[in-house]
């Protein structure tokens, strides 16, 4: 045991992670610097790379450490078991990142880390190597300060979140026994605003698919058949433009036949949520007009389903002209799904209603892409809620909010089909804004320090909790 | 003056041809070596490579040329005037060819020509350097036959017919003395089918456009995000989709206003060519289901406008799936027109239709591509009309069609609006499924061969019939 000196001050939580930001910093930019992006076969060493240097942190801090191989991806486990008698938390994060393109719209390459502006810029900042960091620095806090943690805490960094979990579910179920514990916590997720701790309660699902129209055999000239052949492009026009009607509501049949409706609770919870859409709008730079009529912008993006088009592509898009009829035309789309939809039964209804769209002279084909899942929601009524709260508002200084998440990730859904009675909870420390997806990620240096604070705290909140039961 | 041997009966138009035909392929393969591709600003010294090419082809026939200077890409002149008081008939052509993307789907390298299966391969062997070469060469018969041209012939040979004649217009005014003659013959269009030699009296205008929807000022995660900030790619599929109705007419408000009725003899001559739908069907492999109902195929084609989508692109396209709304999305339309639609009369019911369709939370900018123009029609009651039929007979020894072009082809327009008086026909040695804006485009061997004939002979006719006019 590390006993403090007699003639210092012992070194608290907030003293010592405030004394160590900078080492910790220049800790996590070599992380950083690994491009592991998992929907991209050509950063498999990468992905490699990446499990190994968390391997390498935290077996600095006692912890035993696994490679769990999958088959795609490979994750890490590491656990420090203090006392088998006391409760134990599995913390989930995930060591891959987003792809980058489009690359020169980043301000700083996407792999050279750098502090700047209160903001640790770079790929993987926020989401999510910056949040798993968290963890394992408050890890480090409670080993440097009172020479243990309050708890046994496990790891589980997943290493192809960013593709959808494909075989995250498989992984659980594989080594159930090892990952058990009392509470799962994950950092993975954005605070509502610079201020306002926030834990999240429920993910939207997802479904994506590729859309690809063919038509003609090859590339026809606009003039000599334009009136005779179809147009792909134009058919895959009409095929997404369907998708959702003037009210902006999916209008694909039977889509919102099993939508769990909000309890009077969560609306009034979501009421209080109302400054979520000037967030959306600072970040976005446009007003929030997408979506449902009839719903608020809180509730179109925690609780009811959407369709999205994440990209296009067919025929010619260079400079000038030319002046054909494209082969082919094609569409990324997904639908984000709610409390109680079906994915099974959600990817049919869409598969039926792109069938009835498609006219004669054309081929569509629809492929899933894998890696969706259904929606997640927890109930709050548990310790583990109340613990989250607690280190929060102590880390914080502010009260914290329950929120739903607009995002999918589908470890809580996969956690909670494994370990039925086990809660899980999302405690992010992300900002709207943070560019997760998109160039120039960047991770707020208060949240950064406040989050490896609050988590520590966390760990001891609920060991009390867990204690007292 | 070239006398043949007494020894040797005389070569004849055709017998010369026949012979010459190895020889004259080995030098239009020269010419089609040379990427003048006029879209691509990296190519312009192909363009001035090319002018020379066909320049010095036309000085060893004894033809004076000049090099015709414009904003945009040069032009080559070249003329052999027999007698000042023999009719003079204008040759038009283009030097210049199509971009070759996607590359990928050549058989053989798109600048790398060669004879194989009965055609001619290569970018440019149809569209339009080999139709351009059949001139040259049906010249260089008259001269190695009898010395001599049967009336005095006039090349103008473009620099930018791909990229919408944009200056060609100026040039003609500038030059209107010098281009002046009896006749204009444009060989740029393609037979209905093999052994159906084809004359072409009309063509469709064009106006082409680049769209780009604009939402928020960065790619936004799709689950954050999605249901508050509208898509760029959902509104632009939208605005396209709005374009057609469901019986395949452009619905753009005012779109048919204009729009010239066939003739009582038009629609008998259509109903004739009723075969040209098994033709585009056998070319594009796909049935014949695009355009408006209520019209053949051909009227469709050949005299009725169209609206097309040329490409697509925004947002995410490779492999996998990433969960953005994308920053823009982006599209090339155009629509073919047809006799009296004003082209700028088109614009702005195109552009006020799209500001309608735009929703607010996202910019929609419309930008006209440069080059576009009205469709065109000729009287076919002229004696030209008479000695092309006659001509063609006499070469292919069946009976030609008369046609409307799906295409467009600015020349006969502009050369319509500068000589008033002057016949424009077009005489096209091209097939269906020639591949002229596609990958692996063809010239027919037959055709090559017979065109030279044809237009050697249509020379002569068309000098008799001015002559005793």
């Amino acid at each position: 045991m590390i006993e403090s000196s007699v003639l210092e001050k012992p070194a608290t939580i907030e003293s010592y992670v405030q004394a160590s930001v900078p080492q910790f910093l220049e800790e996590l930019c070599e992380w950083l610097k690994i491009p592991s992006i998992s929907s991209l076969p050509q950063h498999k060493a990468d992905i490699l790379r990446s499990v190994d240097w968390a391997s390498a942190a935290l077996v600095k801090l006692g912890f035993k450490t696994e490679i769990l191989r999958t088959k795609g991806q490979p994750s890490l486990y590491a656990e420090r078991i203090e006392d088998k008698r006391w409760p134990t938390l599995l913390v989930y994060g995930h060591l891959d990142v987003q792809p980058v393109d489009p690359v020169e719209q980043w301000i700083r390459p996407p792999f050279e880390p750098c502090v700047q502006d209160g903001r640790l810029w770079g790929r993987g900042a926020a989401d999510d190597k910056g949040q798993t960091f968290i963890h394992i620095k408050a890890c480090e806090t409670w080993l440097k300060t009172r020479g243990r943690l309050p708890l046994n805490v496990k790891f589980i960094i997943e290493g192809e979140e960013e593709i959808g979990s494909p075989n995250f579910e498989a992984l659980v179920r594989e080594h159930q026994g090892k990952l058990a514990g009392e509470a799962v916590v994950i950092s993975d997720t954005a605070m509502l605003a610079k201020g306002v701790p926030t834990v999240s309660y429920a993910t939207r699902g997802l479904v994506y698919f590729d859309v690809v129209v063919e038509g003609p055999k090859l590339d026809l000239h606009s003039g000599s058949f334009g009136g005779a052949v179809l147009n792909p492009a134009l058919v895959l026009a009409k095929i997404l433009a369907a998708m959702t009607d003037r009210k902006g509501r999916v209008a694909i049949p039977c889509f919102y036949q099993d939508v769990a409706k909000l309890t009077k609770l969560e609306k009034k919870m979501f009421s209080r949520a109302r400054f979520v859409a000037k967030e959306i709008e600072a970040v976005a730079g446009v007003p929030c007009v997408g979506g449902e009529k009839g719903y608020s912008v809180v509730e179109r993006v925690w609780a009811r389903p959407t369709f999205e088009v994440h990209g296009l592509t067919g025929g010619f898009h260079g400079e000038g002209s030319k002046t054909i009829i494209p082969q082919r035309a094609g569409a990324k789309v997904s639908m984000r799904l709610v409390p109680n939809q079906n994915p099974g039964k959600i990817v049919k209804s869409f598969e039926r209603w792109v069938a009835k769209l498609t006219p004669n002279g054309v081929k569509v084909r629809v492929s899933m892409v894998p890696g969706g899942g259904p929606a997640f929601v927890e109930d709050l009524d548990q310790p583990v809620f109340q613990a989250a709260f607690r280190a929060l508002r102590r880390a914080f200084g502010a009260e914290p909010v329950f929120e739903r998440c607009g995002g999918s990730i589908f470890a809580p859904e996969i956690f909670k089909r494994a370990y039925a009675q086990t809660p899980v909870l999302m405690m992010g420390f992300g900002l709207p804004g943070e560019n997760a997806h998109a160039p120039n990620e960047w991770l707020d240096l208060d949240n950064f320090r406040l989050g490896i604070i609050a988590s520590a705290y966390f760990y001891e909140e609920f060991a009390n909790k867990a204690r007292n039961k």
